[in-house]
């Protein structure tokens, strides 16, 4: 009985006509002897109908059927009474009179239903994951991502990139730390280790001449977990020759533009917002801020330093900084609503949280009383303060700030509804600084990475103040989320060498980690530079989700685990032998104590 | 100094115009003070002049530039004189007059000319691989498979299918010898496996109901390597719900049709031809047999085995066979030519080779004596032998002989020029035993893989006689290479239960192992199938190529080396204890005593 169209495509246009459908038993019912089953495929749903004026002998086999069933039917598409029309189905006007039905496979009551909304443990979701993807959500967000990765690959196929593949099995990076393994059994003692990204590999197709590359790329990195990591994820990785930073740039937005055109029928505005970095942190507290709205971060050294707030005056004069942020509207809040904020303050590493209410045309609260008139005056003008506003006050280093200011400015917005989920709003963070101090180490570490290329300007920098180097290098930014980002590379060996000192690494070092590519830049190397997005990311916010795993069709859990297949698990010690490894759990042992 | 075209593509459409290129330095010469540099880019290459007619200071730079320089050059597009005209190449007719010229990259020489043809060490091409992949055969491998990549993409996404990806960081197999393991760091003594292929992953989304998915897979296999494997490769996987074996495979030759079209320019004629195992074997005596040509394996037990050749009988007494090739006009061949054919019949496991010559109307040849005139007239009718042909026989098990004659058909039919290089033969074989007996393990296996469905017809062979059973199995052959495979796989938990058994699996070792596969055929799973493709074979053989190598931007050696990054290597003694492991080599150094 081969399937002569999709449940969900049947419509009125089809009346008449003998379908044979293929699909899942959504759910039955039945009325009086006659079995009402809604049939589910991949394209939505239809009602089935088998009565006994009609089906004969199919009746019978149907009312054996359940939930999950596989079933082929065939019958012809009538319309329904008017009465049982359901608006609420695509297919609500007509229905099948089944004249034959055959059963393809059984099921077992799931251990959940298949359908949107329904409350279960994720863990349970995830054990169960074939039956999980079966619900309509699901089956959008794989469509979504499918379609996504056509658009990504359509766009850049148009612009002349080629895809290469680039090796699973490599070498361990510098900052191995966070690679997986891979013993090698053909070289004892030795081991390969999975790509973080195709970083080198994209360059070294740049000294080779391939002038566009791309490659949607499986990724890995053996982190602690958080909410929003996966070990293995997967990123839109795109390198190219020749093209300033302002090309590229242009050419990614043309890009993001036909995305959201093809997968949301949103027509994004172009160019997008270019930010500094400093500029992000200064007004947003943050590298990727959500510009979906306003609420910038405003600062006050200038006005406070010399007030009677103590704490104020002794953190800038430590070289910290007092910035405000402007609640509008929340001057009416209770003093318990205030008060509450402070512990999420707090997780961001605030001590206190210094406020300011505008109420009946004055400000009130505990700190106004070491203002004097002319700063109150000034704090009024600076801040833009209005009847009924709050102002929140952060004084602590400019990182500090940064953080309790810029999640505060989220969870206001969030909290007084400025944030339109139907807004979708890019920019580019740019200027990004080339190196940041490590105090653990210290020592410089490479903020992206030591390919990054510096300014042209700011090379000289090197000898004399590394730190106030500029890197030309960028992220794009959307909605509050880092969904990509990328640099120029260097691509000159003197200035590589110059990077790989800075941050750190002899000669001998940087010869033996990276020799290779300071060799490539030495045989006719381009200037080029690319970009990777957070696949799994973009899909996410495509898809309207919070949560990567929503996004992905086999997702580990936070601990890394996969629940469907059990995975990872003990393994045969024949196994591990032909690998020259042994495991060593020991230390573990002692750290448990 | 921005580039408006590329090298390869100025014509003479341009003359007139000032072009800006951007590309490598090809060659050099300088006639008399005038400057010819072949500039390159992935386009091609064009010739540029500088003259200290108009080329002025960029003629001084210039004169510094040798081979494998990156450089920007703006000029003037001019017609060649008549004389100079390069027919070789597609720019040969016009030259560029450079005015200016930035020099954007210096280049030491490289240890190898960067043109096609020239004999290199392939180790040193692989440490050179980002020089290696300049040469324009290597440039344009690569354009091939990124189109295949996408022709096959295009052809699916039209045909509903949907891309998903799964997971790399995934179980060990049962067959786990061949796995690659990673060692986790979070669950300590536990590993994650690569994956030979997606396979359990494919077939748990078409219980999912995706119906129909594909993924352009990276698959490992940590086997010994042999020059055409390497121990990561691609497959395009596939698979589909409700389809019959017949739908499947019409679709899937449409999409090779497309694959040949889009890529090469040919037509290839549908339906590909269907050749059952047992027929492919015993006609061409392989699997995957050459169908560009002819030399029909011929079977004549019957006429030998009451001749007096004693070892015919008695290999036919054995259950063994008798077999002939006619290798058509090789009747001329001397005696040493004919010799020389045992050492390589011998490698396949011959223990000697019998012939018979048709010359001036007689058969002659040592064995002849052997035969009355019958049998001798019976021959010649079996194997259609002429004045000038050469009979070949081999007598043995019958994998010996198909071995020994399949071998010789390929040898003899390249020697006698019947392959035709520009000819693409596709062919399905099918009906593939489902178990093979492993007289090692002194039990079955399965041919395929154990999830592969028997005809239905022969499921009852399961409790009578397994080796009997045929399977829902096909591979599509081209040339002689199986470029592809796949099957109907069970879906049903009792098939699937037996299966298990028939390979000596327990119940238990059953449930553990494949649990969750078994446990979701439980809760409505489709018929469901699918195939493979073998992407880096397919693209070696569109790209004319015999060696994988060459198709893959960054292979490894024959030795699972990557010579280029050096890998795998040894690791810091931290990175294995974070990861609960230690290397163990006292066992290798037990076995190389």
């Amino acid at each position: 009985m081969k399937r002569t169209h999709h449940c969900g495509a049947i419509s009125t246009a089809n009346i008449g006509e003998t379908v044979t459908l293929n699909g899942w038993v959504q759910t039955r019912r039945d009325l009086g002897g006659v079995l009402f089953i809604d049939l589910r495929d991949r394209s939505g749903i239809v009602q089935v109908v088998f009565n006994p004026a009609y089906s004969g002998e199919a009746l019978q086999i149907a009312d054996r059927v359940r939930s999950e069933y596989v079933i082929a039917v065939s019958g012809k598409v009538v319309k329904r009474d008017a009465e049982t029309v359901n608006a609420n189905l695509p297919t609500g006007e007509v229905e099948v009179q089944i004249t034959e039905i055959e059963v393809l496979n059984a099921a077992k009551t799931p251990p959940f239903f298949i359908e949107d909304g329904v409350e279960v443990d994720e863990s349970l979701r995830l054990k169960y994951r074939y039956l999980d993807l079966r619900r309509p959500e699901m089956q959008k967000t794989l469509w979504l991502r499918s379609k996504a990765a056509k658009v990504f690959r359509d766009f850049l196929d148009g612009e002349g990139f080629i895809e290469v593949e680039t090796p699973i099995l490599t070498k361990s990076s510098p900052e191995g730390a966070r690679d997986y393994l891979v013993p090698s059994r053909v070289h004892p003692g030795e081991f390969f280790a999975l790509p973080q990204s195709p970083q080198l590999y994209k360059q070294l197709l740049m000294v080779s001449g391939v002038e566009r590359y791309y490659q949607i790329a499986r990724c890995f990195r053996d982190e602690d977990l958080r909410a929003d990591r996966q070990p293995e994820f997967t990123q839109v990785d795109i390198e190219t020759s020749f093209l300033t930073q302002d090309d590229l740039l242009g050419m990614m937005e043309q890009l993001m533009v036909r995305l959201f055109r093809e997968t949301k029928g949103i027509e994004l505005e172009t160019p997008f917002q270019r930010l500094s970095y400093a500029d992000a942190i200064g007004k947003y507290g943050s590298d990727k801020p959500d510009l979906r709205f306003g609420l910038e971060l405003i600062e006050v050294n200038d006005i406070v330093a010399t007030s009677g707030v103590k704490v104020f005056a002794s953190v800038i004069e430590k070289g910290g900084e007092v910035k405000v942020l402007n609640a509008k509207g929340c001057g009416t809040w209770s003093r318990k609503e205030i008060d509450d904020l402070g512990p999420f303050a707090a997780r961001y590493g605030a001590k206190g949280l210094a406020w300011i209410q505008v109420k009946e045309g004055e400000f009130r609260g505990p700190i106004v009383k070491f203002f004097n008139e002319q700063e109150i005056e000034a704090l009024k003008e600076r801040t833009g303060a209005e009847e009924g506003d709050l102002l929140l006050f952060s004084a602590d280093t400019k990182k500090v700030v940064a953080d309790v200011l810029g999640n505060l400015r989220l969870k206001i917005g969030r909290q007084l509804g400025l944030i339109d989920d139907n807004v979708f709003k890019f920019a580019w963070v740019v200027n990004f600084p080339l190196l940041g101090w490590d105090e653990d180490q210290k020592r410089y570490v490479a903020e992206h990475h030591p390919f990054t290329r510096p300014r042209e300007e700011d090379v000289a920098l090197f000898d004399t103040d590394p730190g106030q180097i500029l890197a030309q290098a960028y992220d794009i930014v959307l909605n509050g989320y880092e969904v990509g980002g990328g640099s120029m590379r260097i691509y000159k060996r003197d200035v590589q060498e110059k990077m790989f000192a800075a941050i750190g690494l002899s000669q001998e070092e940087a010869q033996d980690k990276f020799g290779y590519l300071m060799d490539a830049f030495e045989y006719g190397t381009p200037p080029h530079g690319g970009i990777a997005f957070g696949f799994d990311r973009l899909v996410m916010l495509l898809s309207g989700r919070t949560n990567l795993r929503e996004t992905i069709a086999f997702p580990k859990t936070a601990s890394a685990t996969d629940l469907l297949m059990n995975a990872p698990a003990e393994v045969d010690a024949t196994q591990l032998e032909q690998l020259h490894i042994k495991v060593a759990l020991k230390k573990l042992a002692e750290e448990t104590k």
